[in-house]
């Protein structure tokens, strides 16, 4: 049997999202700049793709990019950049794009706070407030967490942001179609989304942008996207996450969810849940597993057909523990012993019953090998 | 009858790429970062699809971008970033995508020189050897042009660029495929290329890399693309790049272009070919029509079914005329009164007997109605 347990790192394109691209690559394969009808063409379903996502962040821009990474490297450098200096809150369980950005920042002569988390990987909003300085541009809080699922409250922060009148912006590549994002009531004036983790292709993101925000554009160029992104535009993939974005929905994920996580507790002992019970994505399971390496239980795993990740894609062959998993503070050794286990809407129940039946007994195996003797 | 002649903005996807990518959306969907074997199944992939764009340019490395403008960008910012400060030698008819760049550039403390072109839109080499500074970091010169074809002597400029140890980027974008590129043979350090000029999709592109150049990227996050470039690698797209470079041609493209070039001075009076007759792309047409608009000639062909362009479609609805039109010493009128006709490996010669039969009712009828009488 196979089991795709990976849809943090990414999932398969949706086949009726591939129905809807097909015609663009082709076809209508016009440059939506162009003024003759095979450009226009596009340009019409460009501006629809727009509208619709618009709509589903309730925002007023939508700046479509190479994917989650450029739409964070946009927000926060091109705010960065805008303003010239000053200083940036964020915290210090970010994805990389966030992370690396900031450290760059730092670098240029900006200062950055990295908010630390609780336990269960949370950050408390009056963290935020007390973090916020005269000089404070911009809050830059992922909406959910890509390692352990764990979402914060970006509604109190926003309002938050919004009695200061400091820029917010939040990474939802994880959370988008998963939880509610309202830019203009959640008073969120940037957030960068990504096609890929929600069935729609590799390649494809967008930052999404309210209210009365200025950024530098980091690709310079044509005039193409408000002049805030250059590049002919991708319009099959654009097409894709529109439509990726209206046909996303939880479905049974979060029962699902929640039996694996049962069944995993009540088979395997010494085990700990990480991140929240509650503030947790309905797609996410990220368990420690004592005296065991998490790339270990991953090669066993896979050897049985199943997918799943030691930590998220983008750093699985580093041989450093996650930052996420120390930052909320387990220890060198188990954060080795990490497996996330990340569900689509695909997933189904007897997928499940396949994982409960098989990860026990690996992880007993290896246990049995395991010089730390549990 | 349908003929497109707007190839220079963008090409249809050859259905032999289209078919190399379909797996890579709903079957071998794997993020290739990851470590299960759906992930190293298409790590495989795109460690080949480098290997074979490395070995078409000759060249050390290869990173794969969302296309020819990030590509550029990266090439130019990325070098002068890691570099700090110092003198950059560009043309004055490079794509928007260098030139913008370098304008920023400018204002961030960078030097830089713009070359002027000749009526043909060629640089001279020499020109090139003598604006080199003690400080000077890089060369930028484009190896054709987007607008009007003319192909540079980047070999000899690539001479003199390895003579004084400097590094030298060409924006291939338009001649890749179309000419010959040998970054070894020819001391290129840096070639930007797109997939969407040469029935590639939209939305991919590389920057190719020989010899011992130190670059920062502008994306930052994951290790992608060695540390270069962030971002899940968009695998079916990547593909379909290499497929389509392995798929390039140039056909009968020179035969028909020439046809059209000279069918065309001889049925109408008053044109004037912009660009050199002898170094030029084999798919390039440009010609000024005098007392006549651009515009409407497009819109006329249009009209006829044939896809046109009057200027390119990265600037194409700025009513500014073409700075590369203005660069060899058109008047803003005649620069407003030129249309480009750019072929690809699938036009055939009907197309072009029906553009011969009906362009020269459209310049008449149009004349007929300008004020500049002619």
């Amino acid at each position: 049997m196979k089991v795709y347990l990976d849809n943090g790192a990414t999932t398969q394109v949706d086949e009726k999202v591939m129905k809807k691209m097909l015609p663009y690559f082709s076809e209508k394969y016009g440059n939506a700049s162009s003024l003759h009808s095979k450009g226009q063409e596009v340009k019409i379903e460009l501006d629809e793709a727009r509208k619709i996502i618009r709509k589903k962040l309730n925002c007023d821009k939508i700046i479509f990019t190479s994917g989650g990474s450029e739409s964070d490297n946009l927000a926060v450098k091109g705010l960065a950049y805008a303003k010239g200096k000053g200083h940036i809150i964020t915290s210090n369980i970010e994805h990389p794009a966030v992370e690396e950005t900031c450290k760059n920042l730092e670098k240029e002569g900006f200062e950055v706070t990295y908010l630390d988390v609780d336990k269960e990987g949370t950050i408390n909003p009056e963290d935020v407030r007390n973090a916020i300085k005269e000089d404070t541009i911009l809050v830059s809080i992922m909406s959910a967490n890509n390692e352990i699922g764990t979402i914060q409250e970006i509604g109190e922060i926003g309002e938050i942001c919004k009695e200061k009148n400091i820029i917010f912006h939040t990474d939802a590549v994880q959370g988008f179609t998963k939880m509610k994002i309202d830019m203009k009531k959640m008073n969120i004036n940037l957030v960068s989304i990504s096609g890929h983790k929600i069935h729609g292709p590799k390649g494809i993101g967008a930052l999404a942008i309210y209210g009365d925000v200025e950024i530098k554009r980091l690709i310079d160029g044509g005039p193409q996207e408000f002049e805030l992104r250059a590049g002919t535009e991708n319009i099959p993939y654009i097409i894709g996450l529109a439509e990726a974005i209206k046909l996303a929905k939880t479905g049974k994920m979060e029962k699902l969810r929640d039996k694996l996580i049962n069944g995993l507790e009540k088979r395997i002992e010494n085990v700990r849940l990480n991140g929240s019970r509650k503030k947790k994505l309905c797609n996410n399971v990220n368990f420690c597993f004592k005296g065991v390496e998490g790339e270990a239980i991953g090669a066993h795993l896979d050897a049985k057909g199943i997918a799943s990740s030691s930590g998220s894609a983008c750093s699985s062959k580093s041989l450093k523990p996650s930052h996420v998993l120390k930052a909320i503070g387990l220890s060198d050794a188990d954060a080795n012993g990490c497996v996330r286990l990340t569900l689509s809407r695909f997933t189904t129940d007897k997928e499940i019953d396949y994982v409960l039946d098989v990860l026990p007994g690996i992880i007993k195996f290896l246990r049995r090998l395991s010089p730390y003797g549990l």
